[in-house]
């Protein structure tokens, strides 16, 4: 079932020394082709040590999270929902 | 360097089916004594299929995050330092 506002957590890795202009101009790029999966990027978190990133975003399914992921330019297959949250 | 406003991110993992009451209660049980570590724990998110809990954190550092965790009884040795968010 495809609930049009369910909540993702996605995680990236390998974005070791990654800066935060360069961390804001990945997350532009997914801003600016969101709206054709009805997606929307919330916020992202990056450690620069770990190379991790996380995404918080809102769309239809983990599949749309993960198209524009990769038509961006950084794909991850390691999305979670969160239909639960406190 | 311990900066007493660091933002973290940690990551547990085997909660494959809890709920949202579970959920709650196991955040209670971080809020209860987090004042003990200068720590705050800010939100939780589970995806209850692949057993994943993210927690959004501040505080000293990423040990005192853990100590809190450990003596709440879910500890985790996955803790990220997030200086970096857009």
């Amino acid at each position: 079932m495809e609930d049009p506002v369910a909540k993702f957590m996605d995680v990236h890795s390998g974005f070791v020394g990654v800066t935060a202009k360069q961390l804001e101009e990945a997350h532009g790029r997914d801003l600016a082709i969101e709206a054709d999966e009805g997606v929307h990027f919330e916020r992202a978190w990056l450690d620069p040590e770990a190379g991790k990133v996380f995404c918080l975003a809102t769309g239809p399914s983990k599949e749309a999270i993960m198209r524009i992921h990769e038509r961006a330019g950084h794909p991850t297959g390691e999305v979670y929902e969160l239909p639960i949250e406190v």
